[in-house]
């Protein structure tokens, strides 16, 4: 009957250390979301199948988990279908509902579904687990959550000001400096494809350039030529394999090399937009870089790309990303409706702030206090204290058995706990609490307003 | 290629309002959770099968979703088991992963899996969604959040008086006064079959006794006597259909009912330190009764068993409960570790303040104040007081878009947003901000320092 305590591969159990960092960087973000005016929603863990299946392509129709149908899920199946024992045809038939793939999607879907509720421009966030049958490796979970922040409903490139606003000031206030914020606009790389004369193989060439720092130049134009981009294309667009120097100048060189595109110009006429405001409004910590190789979910993104790259002492690739989509609501028949919005990833964040040691000291502690059990009486005197400082919103604990004195310290001792409490019957005599400070080895004793008191402050 | 925007029955989306009105009583009992050191864990949304199978009974078995394995599921059938076209055997070759169905046998599992990470007693709590393909119906859904607080390694009664006690601070704190904090003890209803001769009839006797509330005296009886109870040994319990009066009250009489059983006495005594201890430490807003009646998943308990009733002006049933369990985790193989904890029924609380009106009015507030966007130079002035505000932990928006001034306050109006500045050119010239209040219509104007002061205190 006893079965092995173990979870599926690429699932996490959090301890609650675990689970107080993860809050903290969700918190965080979420504040911020919040005093930018973005409101919560969410969406059920699991989707209708057909939501999901067809949008991701082939490859994210693979790694979407299938929940069974339940009861005598057989019985619906026609005969032919089952002989044939095809596992894609079969799950179909026995599978309607899926585990949702992210949260893009399911917003979609809800924006559509909820249109005559929502008043547009509509700011919302979603901070919610998603699925992947992915083959797990260091990283990459099955289950892990998305924080996403999006704006439909409107095509001001305001909203592209704000998201790097907002990157900032979340990274200001995890206290991880030197975040980069990388730059491009789809514009951009439909402009150079155009020029070199090349537009009917943009994906080609923005997919190869996408590489640049991964296999280096060579690689990149190796790539093209295998893809039937001609070398004397390769040659016009030179300059953007050293593409260098602050965002100002590097828009001064797209001009010229753009200069016959109009797709193109329009794309710089965006991205100096947004550098024009952002002289007005300083960033705090973070550096804005114009990286015209970066292009993400190409097929997605019609307008401005982000990526957020971790800062160069911590070898970590993106923790975050997005950009803006002119017709996400279309697969739902809802046409017309820009977006535009990005996502932290919290895995790699954490990642990078526990690397770095920038978790504040306070998400170790647990309780604040906890009171020894020296028996009936004395722990009812305790239970009195406990009640009052709980009150005051200071997390206290009695001990439950009036165990040994030293497992009770090193139970206090293990879970991070500062202070223990000590009152036993001349305590109880004077109505006062023994407060002793864990670190420091220190005893005082307190009226139960002074303990109160003591530990408010501390 | 247009999907049909739906969602799986029995499945919800929440909107921002509901969001934040469901954030409103799961951070309440957090908070809670947390003063009283509980700690919190996370267990993956879904586990393997057999970690879940056979431990809710057959009907628990069928209501958990089972997750379809990935890529070609069919390939590692047996034809044998194929050719039989039977649903349940199919279901375990071609299924290895199931949604959680409650949070308790996951929680069980995590003690067993990182007992030696844990420092007993484990007080722990999870605030977690579950799982169950049941029928939806008013009221009962197939994806639903459960909020636990458990305390495993320890069999101390000090922990019963602390649930009591948080119950009660957490309904306090919800504004929702007049909760009953119904309780019982498996031993009390062991003692009353064995005083009447029908020990081997324990669940039976019980399952009916339960129904009390439901199906009234005669149906109890009725029921009783359908199960092979005798007539005799239901007149010997007959007080306990018409239990009246306080629970000092009710505890002598069931000493009397109880003299003759050793396991009865044990009962009484338990809930005697309880009502001991409470006397000295009266609840904030909640009573506290004792229902002989109240059996919960009796299989289950062993010691003191909980149930919460809402007020009795609204008709809702239980919106909480809980109990002692002496062997939770021994079915993954870790003996002997006394647990006891309880839960809160989020969907239905949330019914019952919705009922009562008690959501604090700031919940439908969304961001503070809107800057009303007149043009790329008004916003970009706008824009800088909007991040000072941010800057302040005022959340503050700008209108994305120069729309028309009636598009930009209906907006306002419909989020519920309860300032908007106007700043046009005549506001820039004088440096400061038109701020009007929508309630009244009021305008006054205000340095940014003073905005900032304004907004933050109001």
């Amino acid at each position: 009957m006893a079965s092995k305590a173990s979870i599926p591969k690429g699932t996490r159990d959090f301890s609650p250390l675990e689970v107080s960092k993860r809050h903290y960087i969700t918190s965080t973000i979420q504040k911020h979301f919040k005093d930018f005016g973005f409101q919560p929603i969410e969406t059920p863990s699991f989707e209708n199948s057909d939501t999901l299946m067809g949008k991701y392509g082939d490859e994210g129709d693979r790694l979407i988990f299938k929940i069974l149908n339940s009861g005598d899920f057989l019985k619906k199946v026609d005969s032919g279908v089952y002989d044939e024992k095809d596992s894609l045809k079969l799950s179909s038939s026995i599978s309607e509902k899926a585990l949702k793939y992210d949260l893009t999607v399911p917003f979609a879907r809800y924006v559509v579904q909820h249109q005559n509720e929502i008043d547009f421009p509509f700011k919302r966030y979603q901070v919610q687990n998603v699925y992947r049958a992915d083959r797990p490796q260091k990283g990459r979970f099955r289950e892990f959550t998305q924080c996403d922040a999006d704006v439909i409903g409107s095509d001001s490139l305001w909203q592209e000001v704000e998201f790097i606003q907002l990157y900032d000031v979340v990274f200001s206030s995890l206290k991880l400096e030197g975040v980069c914020i990388k730059m491009n606009n789809r514009k951009i790389l439909s402009g150079l494809a155009e020029v070199i004369g090349e537009s009917d193989r943009l994906i080609d060439f923005t997919v190869a350039l996408d590489k640049l720092d991964k296999i280096g130049e060579e690689g990149v134009k190796k790539e093209m030529l295998e893809k039937g981009i001609s070398q004397s294309a390769i040659e016009n667009i030179k300059p953007i394999f050293n593409f260098e120097g602050d965002f100002g100048s590097k828009i001064e060189l797209l001009k010229s090399l753009l200069s016959n595109s109009e797709v193109g110009q329009k794309g710089i006429e965006e991205l100096e937009f947004i550098q024009k405001v952002l002289q007005e409004l300083p960033l705090q910590t973070a550096t804005l870089d114009l990286d015209v190789t970066l292009a993400r979910g190409l097929n997605y993104y019609t307008g401005a790309i982000f990526e957020i790259a971790a800062p160069e002492a911590v070898k970590m690739g993106s923790i975050g990303g997005g950009g803006r989509y002119d017709d996400l609501t279309g697969i739902f028949g809802l046409k017309n409706m820009s977006g535009v919005g990005i996502s932290f990833g919290l895995d790699r964040i954490y990642l990078v702030l526990e690397e770095l040691g920038l978790f504040p000291q306070e998400i170790k502690e647990t309780t604040k206090v906890l009171f020894i059990n020296f028996g009936e009486d004395e722990a009812l005197y305790a239970l009195k204290a406990v009640s009052k400082l709980r009150a005051s919103s200071i997390s206290a604990e009695l001990y439950p058995d009036p165990a040994k004195m030293k497992k009770q310290m090193t139970y206090a001792d293990r879970r991070n706990i500062p202070y223990v409490v000590l009152a036993g019957g001349s305590e109880m005599q004077s109505e006062v609490y023994n407060l002793k400070t864990m670190k420091t080895g220190e005893q005082e004793s307190y009226s139960i307003e002074n303990l109160i008191n003591k530990l408010s402050n501390s």
